[in-house]
C-alpha cells in the first residue's frame, strides 16, 4: 500500500459561503437582497459565495416563465432590462471579487422557447464561466405529502457542469440533482474538491434525505458538499426545508443552520482532503476492471432532451 | 408522469434476520453458536438469515490462512473435515429451510494457494447459490487510529453477487464493498431488492461511516440494506463496532442494534419498495444520455486480479 500522500484537489485554502436567502415575489427586491448578502459575504472573507435555487423568484411552476430571463453566451447579448439577474449576478461578482456560483434561475431560450432551471456561476471579474441547466427535473408525488412537477414547464439541460478556479475545480447540481450519485461521482473523478448544490428541499423530503444525500455525495467521493437552501416562508407556496449546510470529504456536516434567513461559512484546507483520502483511500481502490467509471464511459443511451 | 406503480423487486413478503454473533478464537465453537442462531432465527419466522463477516473466526491478516477453507463448487469436492464451514451453513439452510447468507468466512483455493474473504449464500435446501469474493479489500490507514491491511494476505475478487430467490433477487457485498456505491448500483438496476453486507466496521469507521454508508446505497438505489457485524469484543485483536441494522427503500433505519451479541429482524413488505419508488421516481429518471449506467456500461479498465 503506497503511503505517499494524493496530491489535493483543492489547491490552496478557500472560504466558502452558503446564503441562505429569503425571497419573495418581487424579483427587483430579491435581487438588491442578493447582492447586499453577496457583498456582506465577501467582507467577512468568503472567497466563493452560493446562493439558493430559484432565488430571483417564487419557487413554482406557475412562476418560471414570468420571471424567466435569457441568458447572454457567446456573441448573443441582451439589453440589461432583460437580464437582470445576469447583470445582478455579474456585477456582485466583480465588485466583491469573488466567485459566484448564482444559485438558479428560470432561463429562457428563445430559440426554442424552452425554459430551464439553470445555475450561472461568474468569476471575480464578472464573467460569466458556466451555466447549468438543472438535467434531473424535480417530478414527484408522494400522497397526501408533495407533488410537484417540473417537469409540466421546465425543460432538462443535458450536460454536467466543472468550473475552474484558482482554488481547484468545483462541481454543481441543482436540487434534485443531488440525487442522482454520477453527477458527483463524475466531477470527483475529473478533479473536483466541491459539489455544490444550490436546493430547495420541502418539508417532506427535507427532513428525510437533504442531509443524508449530501453526506452521502461526500464520503462516496471524498470532497466537499455545499448545500444552499433558500430560507424558508410559511407564507410562500413552496415551503423550503432550509438547512444549508457544508459537509466535509469524510461526510461530517461541519457547518449548518436552521430554516432562517443566513448563511453558513467554512474554511476549506486542503490538508483535509489528503488526511481524508490517505485514510481511506477509495480514490485509488475502485475497481474499474470490475465495473464501469462513469466519469469516463460516456453515456449508455442514445442523446435525447437538449 | 405516468402514475402506474412500477413492479416491485420484492415478489412477496420475507422476513429478513441479521444474526450479530460473538466470535471467538475457537472454529467449532463459532460454527455450532452460528447453528443454534440460525435455527432460533428460522424459529421466530426469519426466510433469510444474514451472518456476520468472518463469523467463523478472528478478524486478523494473521489469522485468515490458519483458518481459511476450500471451498466445494461444481465438481471439485473435499472431504467434510476440510470444510467444516461449508457444511455447517449449509446444514443450517437445510435444517431450517432458510436462505443463507452465510456472513464471510477465510477461503483458500487450492489451485492457487490464495485466499479470499468470502460470503457463501445456501438455499434451503442446502445447495451452494453463491460465493462472493469480497471485491474491495480493507486496505486503511488512518494513523493512530486504524491500520488494517487485508492485501497483505488476502486477494481480491472481480464478480458482483446477485442471488435469485422466490422472493426476488438479492445483492451480496462484504464490508468495504459498501463503500463502493456501484455493487448496489448495479444489484438494484438489475432488479435486486435488497443488498446485504455482512461486514466489521470498527472503532473508528463505525461511528463515522457505518449507518451513513447504509442508507446512502438505500436512498439512492430504493433498496433494502442489511449490515450484519460481529458483536463487540473488547478482547478480539480488531473491536467490530456493531450496529447491526436494517434501512428501507426510503433510506431510513427501520431496526437496529447496539455492539452486544443478538439479532436484527424486519419484515419487508413488497408495497414498501412500491411506494417509495413511486413518490420519489428516480429509478425512472436517471439520465443515462447523460452519463453511463454502471449495469450496462462493463468494466472500463483491462481485467486484472481474479
Amino acid at each position: 500500500m503506497s503511503t505517499a500522500p494524493p496530491p489535493s484537489p483543492l489547491k490552496k485554502p478557500c472560504k466558502l459561503a452558503l446564503l441562505q436567502l429569503a425571497s419573495g415575489n418581487d424579483k427587483a427586491a430579491n435581487l438588491a437582497n442578493a447582492r447586499k448578502q453577496v457583498a456582506a459575504a465577501a467582507a467577512r472573507g468568503a472567497n466563493i459565495v452560493v446562493l439558493p435555487e430559484c432565488f430571483n423568484s417564487p419557487y413554482g411552476t406557475s412562476y418560471f416563465r414570468s420571471y424567466a430571463e435569457p441568458i447572454p453566451h457567446g456573441d448573443t447579448t441582451y439589453p440589461d432590462s432583460l437580464t437582470p439577474s445576469y447583470t445582478a449576478l455579474s456585477t456582485a461578482a466583480r465588485e466583491n471579487n469573488i466567485y459566484l456560483i448564482g444559485g438558479s434561475i428560470p432561463e429562457h431560450e428563445p430559440a426554442t422557447d424552452a425554459l430551464y432551471n439553470t445555475s450561472l456561476t461568474f468569476s471575480p471579474t464578472g464573467a460569466l464561466l458556466a451555466a447549468h441547466r438543472k438535467i434531473h427535473l424535480f417530478d414527484i408525488d408522494i400522497p397526501g405529502k408533495i407533488r410537484f412537477i417540473e417537469s409540466e414547464v421546465l425543460s432538462a439541460g443535458a450536460t454536467p457542469t466543472l468550473i475552474d478556479t484558482p482554488y481547484g475545480r468545483i462541481g454543481v447540481g441543482i436540487c434534485y440533482d443531488v440525487r442522482f450519485p454520477e453527477l458527483a461521482m463524475m466531477a470527483a473523478r475529473q478533479g473536483a474538491f466541491a459539489m455544490l448544490y444550490p436546493g430547495a428541499f420541502n418539508m417532506t423530503t427535507g427532513p428525510l434525505h437533504w442531509e443524508l444525500l449530501a453526506r452521502a455525495r461526500a464520503v462516496d467521493n471524498q470532497v466537499w458538499v455545499g448545500m444552499c437552501s433558500p430560507a424558508r416562508s410559511e407564507e410562500a407556496g413552496y415551503t423550503a426545508w432550509g438547512h444549508s449546510m457544508v459537509v466535509d470529504p469524510n461526510g461530517e456536516v461541519v457547518a449548518g443552520m436552521e430554516e432562517g434567513e443566513g448563511y453558513v461559512e467554512w474554511e476549506l484546507a486542503p490538508e483535509r482532503v489528503v488526511e481524508v483520502r490517505r485514510g481511506i483511500p477509495v480514490t485509488r481502490q475502485r475497481r474499474f476492471d470490475v465495473y464501469a467509471d462513469v466519469a469516463v464511459a460516456g453515456p449508455t443511451e442514445g442523446k435525447k432532451g437538449v
